[in-house]
């Protein structure tokens, strides 16, 4: 049987020239790079190299790159980092309702704590609209945290619109771009961001190596303290291995950016087209075109997400219901609730993202099966019996 | 020239059986282990795996084991985590003046947002004495945290008595046994500590590889907050090669730890015989015998360590002048000042911590080079001067 991994989402392979840059860091060149002797010097070099990697990837200088152990960690220590710090300015911090649970929750934490947030809305589409981020805004403000793309959906925000507006009021603003980078050219010069997180397993990197890049003059407090690496802002031995592997994968994706997202962007038209062609009430979620260019959101109407991936992987097709932190909670998606997709539909949730090992010949398989699977289980839904008989009126 | 590496303290290289297990979870099994499809599962098994034998070297339950990036994080986890917990009950933490600066800067932190810590001094040896923990235990006392073995001068602390005063007045045990772990067994069963730190870059497993072990019932709020990873007690995608790594570390330490730390202790033995024969005006810091097997911290009077440890770099000799991850900063340490080191001998400190490379052939070399050396800085030295004509006197 074929075995078709429609959820590069969830995790990424490491790249062969990722793990070949990695390999000599484990055994041979394995010393600390805070070590002032020679065994200090090569892993040393090596974390300079792939900080300016990262940055050139970002249009950023090295300096302003903080190598962190995941996104979540990257996000937490922002939103807590800069709460901390600037919590004699104001406690009010502007979000959006979709953001990822590794900003939502610590923003719930701090609420315990006295802040307020606003978490914005946004339209069917998953769009935050800069008009309504600039009424939220008070003098109590110090932050506005908003994604760069959504995990789920794929929907891209407005970044230089949304940025604009944090610039005329003088707030710093950030951006989970988790989902985004290594997919959508990310330039923080370009977008305006002040702080952008990014993880390096979403683009063919090594889980366990992620990033902060936090802009000449930003201040937060550290969320891990203790010794002097990565100039007092984060503590802990620096993860050589898993920081050169995200370094010679932003290398790869500046390269190959506008070749890997087009060939990905085509390949998901494919697969859309074959789906809505083969297989009958589907619905597109997300925006139709500012959208992640290997992602896609479904919706199949009277039948169960999770049934359609359970009898999807006895095919051998792998796809997501939606966010994987959150997918064996087998919770309805805040996401999906927030771009107002009713329940009916929201439980009938895929999310198909494409990646490496994709092929043109998948989106006809795929398509065959998906429509086979729904035809199974929609035969059994009360609710589509119901529609056959008012159909039938 | 010959290399040899005298500084494992800083970091381990990764054990080939170790590599060999990660190694398919870079781009093979490289699914996400909270996915439900078939690229979950061997992820997912890896890593219960991996819990089961990290929790085999503790004698703890496989679910008291929370994998973290680094003993950093865990340190930060335990203390932030559980004061955010537990402040209710009070707001009182104990730790001593030899901890790591990932157990004091968070607990500065603390002190900020209205905890009291007091820091237990230690006799001459760096031992903390159980009566004085006794005497400062208050009604409003929530944890006490101290470390298992220093990483500098390498003594270990009395863990079971002081355990038993804490259990005496029902407070929560924490120790950091970062520098202890896979060298001196340590079972949490035993030594009665409810909370454990350990990483896995000490013992032969890879960097970005760490363990919290909590005692079930034990509560604090996760430092890294979003996804429900770890039982929602760590959010962020599992680093599945380095937690693989890391349960690989900890079955061969399990394993090997009597003959690897006899071993060890032997050839540590023979190089301070050597050096104090060589070598004058030594002064052996720590505890004569309750100390790290793989662990040498002296004193040479007269010169500088960091001009030692230049001069014995250039003869390919990798030693320390302290605790890594403040080397860099070239502050005197924190720990030889509480072992109540006159100034003059602490900035001379050396600090040999022994591994897999060390051989019996390495004592009479070393030694000779640092009688070389030592004997050449000593001469340019004011104080040394000063010394001889007094003693001509």
């Amino acid at each position: 049987m074929r075995a078709i991994n429609l959820d590069y989402g969830a995790a990424t392979p490491v790249d062969p020239a990722v793990l070949q840059a990695m390999e000599p860091f484990f055994a041979e060149h394995y010393g600390n790079p805070t070590s002032v002797h020679d065994l200090g010097e090569r892993p040393r070099l090596a974390l300079a190299e792939a900080r300016e990697k990262v940055a050139g990837l970002l249009g950023a200088g090295p300096e302003e790159i903080i190598f962190t152990s995941s996104a979540s960690e990257a996000n937490n220590m922002v939103l807590k980092g800069f709460a901390a710090a600037h919590r004699s300015k104001g406690k009010h911090i502007i979000s959006s309702v979709i953001d990822h649970f590794s900003v939502l929750n610590p923003l719930r934490t701090l609420e315990k704590e006295g802040f307020t947030v606003t978490l914005l809305p946004v339209d069917h589409h998953g769009l935050v609209d800069p008009e309504q981020l600039l009424q939220a805004i008070t003098g109590e403000t110090i932050l506005i945290s908003i994604q760069a793309a959504n995990p789920e959906i794929g929907t891209l925000q407005p970044l230089a619109q949304l940025t604009a507006v944090a610039r005329e009021k003088g707030i710093p603003f950030h951006t989970d771009a988790t989902a985004a980078v290594g997919f959508v050219p990310l330039n923080v010069q370009e977008t305006g961001v002040d702080l952008l997180t990014l993880a390096g397993d979403q683009f063919y990197g090594p889980k366990g190596s992620a990033a902060l890049c936090m802009r000449r003059g930003t201040r937060l407090l550290p969320l891990l303290e203790g010794g002097i690496q990565e100039k007092g802002r984060r503590a802990g031995t620096e993860n050589v291995p898993a920081i050169v592997g995200l370094g010679m994968a932003a290398d790869l994706a500046r390269e190959m950016l506008a070749e890997r997202s087009s060939r990905l962007s085509i390949l998901r038209d494919s697969l859309q087209k074959n789906l809505f062609a083969a297989v009958p009430h589907l619905h597109l979620n997300g925006h139709p075109h500012l959208r992640l260019p290997h992602n896609l959101h479904i919706s199949v109407e009277f039948v169960e997400g999770e049934a359609l991936l359970m009898h999807l992987n006895m095919a051998g097709i792998y796809v997501s219901s939606g966010s994987t932190c959150t997918s064996q909670a087998l919770k309805s998606s805040h996401v999906l609730q927030a771009v107002g997709l009713i329940p009916e539909l929201a439980q009938g949730s895929l999310l198909f993202t494409l990646g490496t090992g994709s092929e043109a010949q998948d989106a006809p398989y795929v398509a065959e099966q998906l429509s086979r699977i729904a035809a199974q289980l929609r035969r059994m839904s009360p609710l589509y019996q119901k529609y056959l008989k008012e159909g039938d009126r």
